[in-house]
């Protein structure tokens, strides 16, 4: 590719430039920020209805009664869990979401808690989401069974890219089809609601099977259904995730921002919890049958389906009995169920990045991260979020049943210790508050964040209790890594800033004189550079240093150095082990030795290369020499670079490159001023 | 591990400190320089029987008669070689081995040539000795089967480990085994001939069995036969690598060194053959039966013997024949053989990093590697050859039969390149030579190497013929790979050298002022110190520059500059799009375009840091920084050390390991001064 269309190239890729004072244009209306923030728990009632009916399975047909019980549960905690955050984005609008609510109210401890739960959970979303769309697609396409896996990580690399662009794009590019998918799943809905109060629904193609109970599961009753049923409500409760989205995003909607936020967010609750009931509700009406391992568990006859039984989602079979007389409407839902997926794991791109800043900002993360027209800050955590989803991906086979195991546990933390956090805030705020009517509007607050906290706790246990064994531990120990991972990051910036503070009756205190030495191995121009540019800085005393490994090598650069006249004075080192970096160190702490109060400076000529392998071949001795010179106090080392021809296309390149980074647009939940 | 107890561990492991002026003391006595240098060609006799066994089973039993056939013409090839290399030891002392032979005669190309085979060859020494060691230990200690692969890793550890020793401890060690590994062989092979005088010498243990013939060698005779017998006497051909370490090991004889190391040359050759032969002749009497695949290719009564046959290498099955009666010395013979296969592959461990030495000086290699008293130098050579038999071994499984098929090419390309150097040699002496006897004698040399070119040219095609498809192509690749590698890394140097060349009346050409810019992002002790020691080197002007990523942040960093009076003014740069590289480099080109004459110095205030993660944690923005201003001509760049607490504890680990370094024994053969 020439250099032009390298540009071009990444110009489609990036998108074009943004100044700091253009990001006031960028901020979303309700009608694009609905679906920016709302694919990620919308998309799950792709998958979640599956959980359901997978779980109750277990104990056969007779527990699939309960499904649309377990749904309306969900749907009470949805909502419960929506109404709390309408308080959250009232109290907060600048956006820290959960990891703010937390950090302000409970403490540092609690807020990094969060965080730590937080990142898991994005990461998970990203393989849950985009593990369930290719299972989808499949549904549609039985031609991809056996490639879930590099599909899967396609559409992650996909992503990946997209999202270089930037957020407003993304909520442009994002709202079709999140729109088409709500259209698609309630309008299938209310035609098969229609079709089935005409008694024309069709039964769905499992409803001819029986559903082999498991071991210790033949009667449904006891302690073991109703584990079994907390279980199926645990899954059930993916549904949830995403919630707080829309709270991080407050800062990105148009004014009164924190009001369309929370019309925004009960909008989302009741559109998810509709099609969520309505999925549940059709399921039970056609008769679907859905298993974890149908081969085995499904039945006709007394005998196994088979592996031979290609088992279609939740979300497939309605389709396929609703639009039993109108194939393209089963293609429509199927396809805005892919794509809403894809776009799901997109609000962890959006929001695992983000997070990853104002961690950095506080300290928690390397502090480049939080340089927020840096190219590398946001694509670093991009690539990162992208790398662990993959991972996952591939060690869980993409299948979402094995996965949601490990979901749900981080949300559940954040929502828990934010409800936590909100209770506190308010009763701090009612402390100062006079004003009645203020004072009762926060008292209303507080008990809806308290119903709230025992609801989001109460699921969290049961999460746990549920789940632990199947996977959830595995996120918790991500999550305590992660926290002491960045415990200890911010334990050595507090170390550092400490050491570094300056006093308070602190002054510039002068060095009294500058030795400079001069590091000579050959007699080339970067040497000659290097000599020169040493002189012209007119240092108390300026000499050429050359270490003698080689007699005969040095006798030559002596005569050489004679012969030129140059007016620097050549000091040979003496090396009985032919080392290099011991004499030089010792010839500069002898210096500092003699006159404490100098400074040394060591000017050492170095090759400037175009290529990376050319480093191998270039500067190694005195990049180790350097190294080591560092850690003497009163010592500064000087570059001298000598550009060689190859240089100046690297150069080209790396202006070209910075040029593009400069033009990376950063969308607005990125941009308001106090993140 | 307390500092001091790492001291000792390293002395012990490295040994004591050898200073350039000891170096004399270390010179090699003939009976020390014979195990130095032999074990790598006595060695083979372990392996190359097994091999002529191994491939004549191919045609069955009807084949094994002209086993001693082809030991004879091995034998003949291998008293030519070393007849050969007698001239080369008495023409070139210094040790410069095939490389300079080649080199100096015929030119670069050659010469490289043969380093390239030399070094692909030196990693098959030892994958394919330890590989046999292995091997051997099997078949007494049949436990080990199953295990090869990490057994042979773990001795290229121990040799890896013990190569840091230097060469003057492994000469002393080394004698022993190679000693009690002659004894034992030929007192077995005197015990034996004498058991057999007596008739009493017992069968193999394998004698019983019939050897089945593979299909397309039902019938021996006609081209296949010839080619399976060519294909064998290759295998065989086995035995005389490592003939040419002495050639390359004169410097390090006592003198005088050309005759000592011919005499030892010719001591090596003769006992080589009469082991190898004294082997097959006991192998054909005690009608031992050795196959590829026993377990299908060996019968008995018409049946395949089996997996449950654990076949034992050759060497083993005549220890157990003769010594029938005396069970130890079966446990001797394997166990020198397994010690001497060992130090066979040590061989190449003091080969290869010479020659990455030697390589290094003509600029074929990084030159780092040159530096004689560097640890690293040498290491690096040392794991490198580690890391790629360590890589064959596992690629191979560890058996000697398919590495054996990549060997010996390289070897047999050295010798024929270096045999046609000589004559040239020879050729271009006796133009200036009028002694008459000293022509006689030139005369003869010439002949001899031309027997030698003959006879060694022969072989490599034989070799090339019947083990090209088998897997000598793999070597043919390495080696283009090498060469290829090494041509252009010389081409890079030579260009770098040409254009950094002094012509010949340069003078040093001063810059007129130095502008000195120190890069300030917080105002902290690193900060003060930086602008101190900038204010000290008296620069034409000094600025102190911010960029203005952050208008709040540098807003604070501002009043705290006025508040603390510092005598150097802040020059805020403006960054519309947040970057922190870009207005840097542009205001430093800024300067230089106004004042062409004029280097501009920019100081970055540099944290000195103790772990490795501490450096993602620091330095990042500055590293970067540095790396895109040195590509400006007339920019110099001086890093101003911050040493925070953590970097003193580092400081003195490195003391302590540099001076540990500098104890690193390097052996004579090392340190000839020429090399």
């Amino acid at each position: 590719m020439t250099p032009a269309l390298g540009d071009i190239g990444k110009r489609l890729l990036l998108g074009r430039k943004l100044r700091s004072t253009q990001l006031g244009e960028t901020l979303l209306p309700k009608r694009l920020a609905l679906p920016v923030f709302a694919s990620d728990a919308l998309s799950s009632v792709a998958y979640a209805p599956d959980e359901i009916f997978l779980t109750l399975s277990l104990a056969g047909l007779a527990a699939y009664s309960f499904s649309w019980k377990i749904g309306l549960l969900v749907a009470f905690v949805m909502l419960v869990v929506v109404a709390s955050y309408r308080q959250n984005v009232h109290a907060y609008p600048s956006g820290g979401g959960d990891y703010e609510v937390a950090t302000v109210n409970i403490g540092p401890t609690a807020g990094l808690t969060v965080a730590s739960a937080l990142m898991v959970d994005y990461v998970l979303t990203v393989a849950v989401s985009i593990s369930s769309g290719v299972q989808n697609a499949k549904s549609a396409l039985p031609f991809l069974a056996g490639h879930e896996v590099p599909i899967g990580v396609g559409l992650v690399l996909l992503l990946t890219a997209m999202n270089l662009r930037g957020v407003r794009e993304s909520g442009a590019f994002f709202a079709i089809p999140t729109y088409v998918f709500m259209l698609a799943v309630i309008g299938m809905a209310l035609w098969g609601v229609i079709r089935y109060a005409f008694g024309e629904l069709p039964m769905a193609e499992s409803a001819q099977f029986e559903v082999r109970p498991e071991p210790g599961h033949e009667i449904f009753n006891g302690l073991a259904a109703v584990f079994l049923l907390a279980r199926a409500f645990s899954s059930g409760c993916a549904a949830l995730t995403g919630v707080e989205a829309i709270s991080n995003g407050v800062p990105a909607f148009r004014k009164p921002k924190s009001k369309n936020a929370a019309t925004t967010l009960l909008l989302l609750g009741t559109i998810a919890v509709t099609m969520l009931m309505s999925i549940l509700f059709l399921a039970d009406k056609i008769r679907l049958r859905f298993a974890e391992d149908p081969a085995t568990q499904l039945t006709q006859n007394g005998e196994p389906v088979g592996a031979g039984y290609a088992q279609k989602t939740v979300i497939a079979q309605i389709a396929d009995s609703v639009f039993s007389n109108f194939p393209p409407g089963f293609y429509l839902v199927i396809g805005a169920t892919m794509l809403i997926l894809v776009l799901a794991a997109n609000t962890a791109f959006n929001g695992f990045p983000v997070l990853g800043s104002i961690l950095a900002r506080d300290g928690y993360l390397p502090r480049q991260l939080h340089t927020r027209g840096d190219r590398l800050a946001y694509s670093n955590g991009i690539i990162l979020l992208a790398l662990c989803a993959i991972g996952l991906i591939i060690a869980f086979d993409a299948e979402v049943t094995k996965l949601i195991q490990l979901y749900i546990v981080g949300v559940f933390v954040s929502f828990t210790l934010s409800q936590f956090g909100m209770i506190r805030h308010w009763t701090r705020h009612l402390k100062s508050e006079t004003d009645g009517g203020k004072r009762r509007q926060m008292m209303r607050s507080r008990v809806i964040n308290t119903v709230g906290l025992t609801m989001t706790a109460t699921v969290l246990v049961i999460v746990l209790i549920t789940k632990f064994t199947h996977g959830a531990y595995i996120a918790i120990i991500a999550m305590a890594v992660l926290f002491l991972l960045m415990k200890g990051i911010r334990r050595h910036y507090d170390t550092v800033g400490k050491q570094t503070a300056v006093d308070g009756d602190e002054t510039l205190m002068l060095p009294s004189r500058v030795h400079a030495i001069v590091l000579v191995s050959k007699l080339h121009k970067p040497t000659l550079r290097a000599l020169a540019f040493a002189k012209a800085a007119r240092p108390y005393t300026v000499e050429a240093v050359t270490v003698d490994v080689d007699r005969a090598e040095s006798d030559v650069l002596q005569s050489e150095w004679d012969r030129m006249g140059i007016p620097i004075p050549l000091k040979r080192l003496a090396s009985p082990y032919r080392e290099i970096t011991r004499p030089i160190l010792q010839y500069v702490r002898d210096i500092r030795r003699q006159s404490p109060r100098d400074v040394v400076m060591v000017y050492i000529p170095e090759y400037v290369v175009g290529h990376w392998w050319e480093h191998v071949l270039h500067n190694q001795s005195a990049l180790r020499l350097k190294g080591r010179l560092l850690f003497t106090p009163g010592v500064m080392v000087t570059s001298v670079p000598y550009q060689l021809i190859s240089s100046q296309a690297a150069e080209e390149r790396q202006d070209r490159e910075e040029r593009v980074a400069g033009q990376v647009r950063r969308g607005p939940r990125k941009s308001s001023g106090d993140r």
